[in-house]
């Protein structure tokens, strides 16, 4: 009865990748919906840490972007509350101020044309793994859309309000998609808010599986040219769309309903 | 007055044990019900990770099977949105596709006819300990029904959506009722739901309390005849029936009773 | 003005400990009503492993035992599905049957006429610790009320349902008020409900922090002296009561309400 | 079009603080308001530990403070039923009596006059690192508010009920802003409540992420100068009421609306 028990997994692999993109619908939220959506969600991922942090994305005008106001927490935000800015962080729409910190995203973009949402956060385990100076390590399958995708700033330049932070920050993520800061956090920067939000859940996670393996003993790698497949295999647009999407309907299932206004 | 404490071990085990089957009743829930209320209660158990991990159940129809629909998470899997597949992961009742990592589900089906529910996820600690390629160890009583019964696969094969992927995996399970995947999850495969999902729970706590005692020091073994009595007198089906309720009537105190239509 | 800055720290204590007594108020719960508030307050503090552990206290019928029914988690424990045993575990009281590992709790009560609440559970932390097969060790001030007063019980005799684990058990705890059972759990085992249930309470929270401190360093001992003058000042009668009054009030903000019939 | 992609790290710095100064609001909660929703806000964040620890903040007569009733947990105090006492710790308002711990509260109200509240708990993380006799390391730059601000007493006096301990505890303090306190837990001692309880959630994390760090590796310093500036940069005053205002907010959404009385 079974027709495709000998089928090479190249072609499998070629089906499902088709399968999934007439199937998974494309989400209708706008960048300011998603980017409240996904400070609720890394709320409830572990990536609050009192007022730091910052989320930004790319807004019509070149040069400007959304951001969330300084003083309210990622459980805060909505899409009615933030800010749009420009690249010398000052408010051209919404009250209060960015978070001057804010600053090296805008040298990210410059650097950056191809990404449209940077994530900066100081997730609970990010941060502990931090205090090592040491990379992350990417050796489970489910954080292959990390594998040689992620750099690492091994020294901490200080508190990131200068122009030189963002030239620093900058170099040291090159045209990875993420990037672990000694000291300090992690930053994700993606073409759409849906990647990053997804890539910052994930690099939370792995930085906490790492610390919970590299307790017990000694981590293995992955085979280089296995995750590098599983890397391409994961990191598709539509995956992106539907983890963001179910992260979403949880975080409104959660009692985050207050993000969108309608 | 007391009479008992002088009756020998034996005696005693093998009066607890009818005294079980008469007491504890057996549960009416149909397939697909046991099989929501399982994807509700690993949710809560910590089996999430995304919208990996897929969970089966044999239907009537021979080489036919019930699974989660691919973009939803365990929290919102219902007995209605179930979906009826074949061995090639065709849709024959319900909406949208299954995961095309369900593949290797087909194939282990195939080698073992006592099988009736597997479950594969990749929780956080069997995750975290997947990444060392070491076994599980069975060094408490709680866990002595994976004792000589949960095998180990120390070579990630890639991501499983090839047949080659199947057959490994089926090979690494052989006749057990679980198997930990290094670099990526557990399985766990046994002849009812109820028993799956109780060994599921078991095999993530397993690992969670493996990697906090393997952090503070050396574990030591369990007797291996002491163990192995423990494994047979918890694991008789009365037992997977009381643990399995209990679990499902928290999961329906804690918020999941949408799982279930009436 | 003030005149107490020169006071002796022996007067200081003395006059302390006359004020507890005026001042708290002794609980007016029943027995019943305790143990099932227990059984709440336990599973919130981490105690509950699926169906494992057993909780008694003597009724007024000597040799006779209030318990939980087998099938039941601690979280639905209320005052009146407990089930009133002997020392065979004949239900005097109640449907269904008793866990046939409460045999031990027996041969306790005849080895200890002072004990009038035994707590026997699996707790996460605790029970991870045991597979180390190493002592309970008291490093910070909370846990001196367990300083010198838990046993250690290093080989596992297997599933405890025989009278001969009875025994063991018994001259393992001794006259002491806990024991840590390796590959286990931990046992508790004093004159009052609420003194055996802020203990377990204490030993879990003990085993938790020795776990992640042996994770990270190098425990150090505390000095003995201070170490049992400390014990003491923690182990009157009304700082029990005190602690369980708030465990209990907090189990039933928690949602707890329905262990009580009135 | 961007105007400050070239101004200097200073002058940034300089415009940030004064910019901040002018958009942050002051809080307007009295100092009862600010204790009880402080002791919330540290229930939440993990400072309970049975009914350990003690919060005091200065009253408006010298020589007298606020603080928590004898037997009532952090999640149980409102503005109402906070005690106010002299520095023998007589009540002269409200019901039942204070902690005995509370005395050495008095004598570093004594040895720092700059200081107005003082927050003394045993959270889990801080008390587990006590037990290693090891001062705090700062590692991150969201915990440079405690570089060089962090005190260590690396000797337990036993029961802190003495004038002895008293004594013994300022003189480790000094003029510092937080001491860790060895097989004991952790004490904040800053001019205003705001300041106290943003520090006390600090410390904690602060151990937190030193215990997971350590376990997994070796932590590695900040550099001094950096460290320092960071500190400077993040402990201004209206920082702490951002954060505080924050937290408190937070703490009301989360259901403790009843520690305020309108």
């Amino acid at each position: 009865m079974a027709e495709t028990l000998g089928t090479s997994k190249a072609e499998l692999v070629e089906q499902a990748q088709r399968r999934m993109r007439e199937v998974i619908p494309d989400n209708t939220w706008t960048t300011r919906q998603k980017l409240a959506l996904t400070c609720r969600i890394l709320f409830d991922a572990g990536h609050d840490s009192g007022l730091a942090g910052q989320i930004t994305a790319r807004a019509e005008q070149p040069g400007t972007y959304w951001t969330q106001r300084l003083g309210l927490g990622f459980d805060e935000i909505t899409e009615e509350n933030l800010l749009l800015v420009d690249e010398d962080l000052r408010v051209l729409a919404g009250e209060g101020m960015a978070n001057p910190a804010n600053r090296f995203h805008s040298h990210v973009y410059r650097a950056r044309p191809d990404v449209n949402c940077i994530i900066h956060t100081h997730p609970l385990h990010a941060s502990a793994l931090s205090m090592l100076e040491t990379p992350l390590v990417v050796s489970h399958m489910d954080f292959t859309p990390l594998y040689e995708d992620c750099g690492f700033l091994p020294d901490w330049p200080g508190i990131p309000v200068g122009n030189e932070e963002g030239e620093i920050i900058s170099a040291a993520l090159g045209d990875k998609r993420a990037l672990l800061l000694a000291h300090h956090g992690q930053l994700v920067a993606t073409g759409s808010v849906e990647d990053s939000c997804v890539l910052a859940v994930l690099i939370e996670r792995a930085a906490r599986l790492q610390l919970l393996a590299s307790a017990a003993g000694q981590i293995r790698p992955l085979p280089p040219e296995l995750a590098r497949e599983a890397h391409d295999w994961t990191s598709t647009p539509k995956r992106g769309q539907a983890a963001f999407a179910y992260y979403a309907r949880r975080a409104l299932r959660a009692g985050h309903g207050d993000a969108l206004s309608g």
